[in-house]
């Protein structure tokens, strides 16, 4: 009997955001694939003789996803249900397009389990609505992760700048300077607020503000680091607003 | 004491997509607010005796926000922890930026719960990455509440053309015609995949799949209805390739 592959998100990483489905996957699966990016308080929830990183390897190298691929239809061919964990959504740039499609061709049964991405959960419980009746007809998530110059890009920056609604770019602390810039020439005021958020719903989240014009400054001044969020738009001033009545807020 | 009020997401419609924070607040809080869209399988896991329906009055029309912000104030500040269900996510089209900003100039404790955005979901459970490394580097997500032709839209769907990633319309079946044509006078390809997703993750949910050409006679021939998804782009095509293989699939 082959088995089944869930392809789950984990949300951000604080486990109360789990969805209730991917709880009870994580209790009842064979196996549990995952990288670091659900987080380490997620991560603690499975059993160790049940999961497996497919993380980065010993050597600091990504592992290929080819492999990642072989070993989900491995597994299930050997009749166990695997669960390939991803942090936020499956699909929100987890590559879980190319798993599903890799599996389906491999006739492995699968179960999509959506979860809450982070690009909307993070600006969220900072106090950020990603959409707005008054200032944000339209949010455009987007990676960071190649975005390097306008140039190099295969994000058109300049379409996003006139698109007018909020972005929330992910895996952009690094390219940061390259896609502020990107925005800036395009167009978009200097003052247009952004926000930084830092590992968002973890027990260490930390959450900066300022503008397109100070927002590299200030990611330095604060050091923060990978994994964040940046959120794009009027929406990101709502924060000085709300935050003296949010409970969420951990250790700020 | 004033109580808390819980802004929350019920995610796309299926109890299990809710998260586990949320699952908990429902059996907790002293009332929830919620209107129809959480769905009738998550509004009947509340007592009857603790849920208060803020959405279409008995004469048909919408409770004001006004109101349904004002009755938020007078619970909490009558010291009832409430919860104010929304959903998919409560800060993607579901004005509650505007709740939010309202609880705290009034000196509200509030608790965002993100929710499982039914515009990446409705998607994922039909076959369809929202993004994917080779044909979709970002995605949109618009209303289609108010956006009727290209000239009436807050919506700048030129723009949302020239971004070239996926398009996830919200609330947009009626308005179908008006944005479709918007896209292809932008110069998008007739042929460019399109798929509607109506009662994502509902028990009688319902997938269509055609093109921008001819997404509109196919809505009327499936007889598509609201609450539904839009999803435009390279992606929609997916689904054919993997859909037998999903075990998600209700009843179709």
């Amino acid at each position: 009997m082959t088995g089944t592959v869930y392809l789950v998100g984990s949300g951000p990483g604080d486990p109360k955001l789990l969805t209730v489905r991917a709880r009870e996957l994580l209790d009842t699966a064979d196996i549990v694939l995952h990288d670091k990016l659900p987080g380490p308080e997620i991560i603690d929830l499975i059993p160790p003789d049940r999961r497996e990183d497919v993380g980065k390897r010993a050597g600091g190298e990504r592992t290929p996803q080819s492999e990642i691929n072989q070993r989900l239809v491995e597994l299930a061919t050997d009749g166990k249900d695997v669960v390939r964990l991803k942090g936020g959504d499956p699909f929100v740039f987890g590559r879980g397009g190319e798993e599903l499609e890799y599996l389906a061709a491999h006739d492995i049964p699968v179960e999509i389990v959506p979860g809450v991405t982070a690009a909307v959960a993070g600006a969220g419980v900072s106090g950020i609505p990603v959409t707005h009746r008054d200032h944000a007809s339209s949010v455009t998530i987007v990676t960071g992760h190649e975005a390097a110059g306008k140039d190099e890009s295969t994000v058109n920056w300049d379409a996003l700048a006139a698109a007018g609604g909020t972005i929330v770019v992910l895996m952009g602390v690094r390219t940061l300077p390259a896609y502020t810039d990107a925005l800036r020439e395009a167009g978009m005021p200097d003052s247009t607020p952004v926000a930084l958020v830092e590992r968002a719903t973890w027990p260490d989240q930390q959450v900066v503000t300022g503008t397109l014009a100070s927002i590299v400054r200030l990611r330095d001044e604060h050091d923060i680091t990978p994994p964040a969020i940046t959120i794009i738009g009027d929406v990101a001033r709502t924060r000085d607003r709300v935050r003296d009545f949010l409970t969420n807020e951990t250790n700020e």
